[in-house]
């Protein structure tokens, strides 16, 4: 391997020629060994980072706090980390630095040498662009890195969470208007009870959907409030007093997201409150996503044996001798999903309450576990949009036999018979492990009263 | 012990005569004698209840579905349930049916054989106010427990968290104020930095109570959204169809807070995400206090041989022999409380997501726990204000001295006399324990410079 | 009210004459008011603390470090309160200082005005008996208090929990013995599957059971090493070289238990892991009783439209009108304990992290949190028991009605008949609506070759 | 891309001709999108299949139920699966059928395939080696993917964590016993107490580390009871009854690490406590380092300004011009991993309490986390060990100096000038900021009896 040296203030280091990144992120690979598989910055962090440098740069530039044509060159090599062309560049894993210095840093040395590069310089000479002096101006790992934390979370909950969950939202608004007319059992305490409408059912599951999101959206409304032009301590010490607002604007313009520079800066170094609140909302989309994966596969159960109200579509192999054995799979899966949501929730929240002065050391981990979070439930809610829910039909033939079978109509004999004949009815049929109507015909109801009287579909608030 | 007759659908039971709870209520005292010592419920829910009854009585009277002076007698029964007149007349705990029957019968079998006796009548005998009939009349113990949770919850942020929460930021943002001239090492990876005015760190912790208590408002201001007029499964059924509308204003009026009849009644009964998401919103306070509390406990570690930079409270013997020795104790109790709040929020979050179909049946531990932590962060959040917060004050000998050798001030001396001459300095004070401002003079800066150039104030961004 | 004076390094206070408590226990009052109505120690954290200073006086008194009699005053009241007499006198809430000190003190000043009172004095005096001098001879807050708690913990798994789940194991052992010949359709994925017998199904409970208490007696055994002879920070400072061992041989006889001085006393005072390592042994437990609970409930869902496999004791009305109708209360109340247990334990791994140097100062809320713990679990597991494990009885015409319309039974065919002809009966079955049987024999198979080859139950491995 | 077609009972399927994989493996990626980038299977879960594989298939061939070539053709394929040269191959993600059906059927095809080529047969010719009736003979996913986890979870505890954490435990007990004699302020409450010697304290975290792996050992004895023969249900239908203990048996002897077959089998497949254990263990594990890294990184604070009594090594830049600067990253990166640890434990506490009836489905999402716990704790341990703990060395100088001031020191008075004098001398020091010793001086204590009293290695149990 072709190697240069490349410096900082502990000295030389050797790195493989080919690579944009310097001495920093060198030493970071080796002082940190960690969960090296699965635990590196992935595209979201990534493009984050570049939209702050590409940001800061030009809200530098135009405060005349760098050269306009230093802070172009800066931009340009940004923007490649925006496009996702130099994500190889970003190596380093989540568990290093607690304020993501070394990811900073990262950001910092690559686009520097890239932007070295666009000049016609050498990499590895910090001529004309020096990572810290230029990239880096005005800012500190401590409010850079929590800028790009939530960048990037917001960016992902825009670009990713809120379209899967509309789909999956729209899919299961139109399933409920479809098969609002299907009245079925209602249950709780898992025991029969009055009928409900399939269309409320699912309407019922809509609405938590709509709940969720509304939270999401109002912490997503609060962590647009940036970290940047607070530098090392939360004083700004460094940077332009406009820098800041300045640059906060400047990724507002990057994005199409409205971003702006938090009003306490030393709270946004020393807490990451707001993370907390985000993963505190999407634990509750996951509490949402629990039950009606939940509520998808019990209605599913059977063929024969369980409640088999709805059918679900069959997507691989269950049993290969038993045809109507479909295992709810995607359920499965996104109730998986839920329960790793609960785990990075907890991570968190955790985290969050770790902060000690002017800085909290656990941002890489929050980040991670908010990111994917994110991601989980946006994968986790299309797949279960499009390998089930869009395939949920009512089993009509079951619904109506289990509908009448179930004793709970006969509350709509109390009316016309009164109370105490109407429960005989029941008790009768109960115990004879016959229908209501049955009971209700050998109880002197005639069937014609009978089925005047008991209309299921009265019973649903209709 | 004297005792009398309640019935109920299942047969008689002896109930203590002196007692107003009925057959319901006592069955329950047998069937789940689980954490009977502190799991009773207190007054927050047993107010709720007072109010949701009360308020139902007046909705059906005036909807024609109650006889006006029956209401009238239910609603002076509420009344004393209300003022707390009867909190011992609600024996029964936490643990019991997930649904809250029984503690809903429980409020149906007092008020009514308290209306009872109001009107001249004999407990037991079910007339002129019938527990179920009337009482309970359009309601299911599924729509109205819920409902009675939400009251619960919102009334206590309302009358005790926000007070609580608010006096100690408002005496920290005095502490802020008054000492925001002071000037103090600024710490980050818990290593010196340069520094911060005391008013900026405690102006810091102000933030992020504001922070959170604006999200906790967010939440509460959605649970007030009530399942009343849901009945047993969201359908309605039995109840009027004006009822849970009218029932709400009702609530409103006797609460003073503005409530409402949630839109999706199903989503109500099934679900209650409003309730996870303002545990989710309680633990950002649980994060902000444990910040705070760190901070403060951290700030004032010694006397001699920790940081030593702020003085407080001593409120209780530490060391009987060593006078400077106060432990911090509001600090440890408050962080203690975090930890309780925290495993709260876990309890809560797990029972949000194990609704099946038209019931969630964890409702009474859900509604518990986050009382509990309400009732806590109230209670630590004034404990550590009255009895910590009130008297935090600098120690200014102290801050000054740590100040004074305090290294990372060179920073100031860059743009005089470069970064290099700069950096010598500083690693020849480190490296021979001297101050900064001898290293500097040894290395030809004078002292008039010195004092002109570093002036840490300066450096705070003031 | 009376009142007396009572002193502590930091002077009077006053004390209500009645009271046994002095100065500290009175200051605490005060400035501790947190969650007053539930967080009071109970029983059995009281009761640990007069087991171990019983043990410490009588350690102390036969190592000539306290006189004979006031060793034997002192274990004389303390006798007292391990007996329950003096609870009143335990006043303080959990929330407290962290290292437990102010109920200590308390321990230390009831036992020392009461010792005081049998030999005549006046409380207050300090005479004979001393609360810091005799009393807490030798020892810390810092040592006694833990020591305290896994007496308490220890004491409270062997005397309340080992016997509810054993209780509870027994009864479902019988069960599954008694219907061991009880075959049913299997489910996975809650879908129909192959058989097993009612014997297999309960048993696996038991297993789990099992497997859940052997865990915890593991941690139990762990829990024995106590802090005893660490004094303030673990050198064993003041307390003569022996006590610790002696002191913890003192508490084996007093309890009956086999307790020892942990070998390394810095940890037992500055992390608390044997109790995290409880807590999460508890954890098991609580997900064992979660899939018992849940699988009871789902067992017993309907009576028409669900399952419903076993019957379960009806307790209390469920729905008035609807005989068949019996929720399953009790399955929901232990559901609603491990949704706590689950919070509390989620409380002890958070607060068990925060240790510092020499001390961890979340000790109370730890040891009220496992406490909790077992006290719900052992309470939740009886109840659980008693109203409605003992009464589960299969319904047998249902589980053979679902059994005989179970399609997985094809796989018995196979051997038989090949695995397409027999794919393609399940098939049509499945299409058709039909039995297995009737598929079968209208596909050339004759009713005797049916009855012979699919016999459930030759399926279950028996 | 040139394909083949490979079928399963649902019909055919295209698949990447180069890849050994077929139908079933095929679906499951297009069917579960989920968390694609770092969620699909890592190298010890594809190991614990293949050894799983191959001992089932030896044991098949030693029963008589598979011919003796075919078996050994399995065992071929699956030692290159075991060796990781068919990583590749391996591409499906956690978030799937909740029973890993999909990764079990992964593993058969692509050891069919395999075999068969082996064999010179083509891919997906299903002859000679048939991926169901062959390399899944007498198995179920249901049995096969639980039993693949423990042998995964077991492997990676025994090579990769045990090794980490002991190579950590022995660096910090060389150090605890180098630096014995070195006496140090103690510190409880974050405030000054007796000393402590630092190898006390070091002792202490080894103390911790012990406790915990000795938990993790027995946590792992559990884990090796195994669900193999179980096959569907736990009945153990179609599979050989010896099956189940002999395929153990082979899985020991390919591991060198004692497994059986579970005594319970419908436990085995139904719940997951013995995971849940596990991770309850590491979570006591991440307890004890979060305490240990915590430790380090305050005992480092400063250089200046905290508490500065530890020196760490310095591996890369903390502040370019601020030599002593040396941010605690290795405590960081550990802190980190604690946090994610404890998120883990949730995710699995969680899960493993969602069992229904004959199968817990969230079996995938468990053992990812608990893997994923294993292999950060023992990656963190090494890189903390590596990079921090090996150079962890006392600042004497700045200990002494702490030491000096320690006003707690006085204690060492009390026995020779009594305890009303040596408070005052205490209490003047501290009002005056003078040391002990000076302040002894001028309360009348000769400086040679001072020296001669206060000897603070004295004060540490030595």
């Amino acid at each position: 391997m072709a190697t240069r040296i490349e410096t900082d203030s502990m000295g030389p280091v050797q790195v493989d020629a080919d690579r944009y990144w310097g001495a920093q992120t060198e030493r970071s690979l080796h002082n940190f060994d960690i969960g090296r598989d699965t635990f590196v910055w992935g595209r979201a962090m990534v493009r984050a980072l570049g939209v702050l440098k590409k940001a800061a740069a030009l809200a530098n530039a135009e405060l005349g706090e760098l050269p306009e044509d230093r802070g172009s060159l800066i931009a340009r090599a940004a923007d490649e980390v925006i496009e996702g062309r130099l994500d190889a560049e970003f190596p380093l894993v989540v568990f290093q630095t607690g304020s993501g210095t070394q990811s900073n840093m990262n950001a910092n040395e690559v686009i520097a040498n890239r932007a070295i590069e666009l000049a016609g310089g050498e990499r590895g000479s910090k001529a004309p662009v020096h990572p810290n002096d230029d990239v880096n101006r005005g800012q500190s790992s401590n409010d850079t890195f929590p800028t790009a934390m939530h960048i990037a979370v917001v960016s992902e909950l825009n670009s990713r969470l809120y379209p899967a969950v509309a789909r999956l939202r729209d899919v299961l608004a139109e399933k409920a208007e479809q098969y609002d007319d299907v009245v079925m059992v209602g249950r709780t305490h898992l025991q029969d009870a009055t009928p409900v409408r399939l269309g409320q059912v699912i309407g019922g599951w809509v609405a938590q959907l709509d709940f969720a999101v509304e939270g999401i959206r109002h912490a997503d409304s609060r962590a647009r409030d940036l970290a940047i032009g607070g530098t090392a301590v939360g004083t700004g010490l460094n940077a332009h007093p406009d820098f800041g607002r300045l640059a906060a604007s400047k990724i507002s313009e990057e994005t199409g997201l409205e971003f702006r520079q938090a009003d306490n800066l030393f709270a946004a170094l020393s807490a990451h409150d707001s993370l907390v609140e985000v993963s505190g909302q999407l634990r509750v989309l996951a509490d949402a996503l629990m039950k009606i994966a939940n509520d998808v596969r019990w209605y599913a159960s059977g063929p024969r044996n369980g409640i088999g109200e709805l059918n679900i579509p069959e997507n691989e192999p269950g049993s290969s001798i038993m045809p109507g054995k479909v295992n709810p799979t995607q359920s499965e899966a996104l109730t998986m999903v839920v329960a790793r949501v609960f785990g990075n929730d907890a991570t968190v929240g955790f985290a969050g309450s770790q902060g000690n002065f002017q800085l909290n050391v656990f941002k890489p981990v929050m980040a991670h576990a908010v990111l994917e979070s994110i991601r989980l439930l946006a994968d986790g809610a299309l797949s279960f949009t499009e390998h089930c829910a869009v395939g949920i039909e009512p089993n009509l033939p079951r619904i109506e036999q289990n509908l009448s079978t179930n004793l709970m109509l006969v509350t709509a004999l109390n009316r016309h018979i009164g109370y105490d004949k109407a429960a005989k009815i029941a008790k009768q049929a109960h115990k004879e492990g016959t229908s209501l109507r049955e009971s209700a015909l050998a109880n002197g109801v005639s069937g014609e009263d009978f089925d005047r009287w008991v209309i299921p579909g009265d019973m649903t608030g209709r």
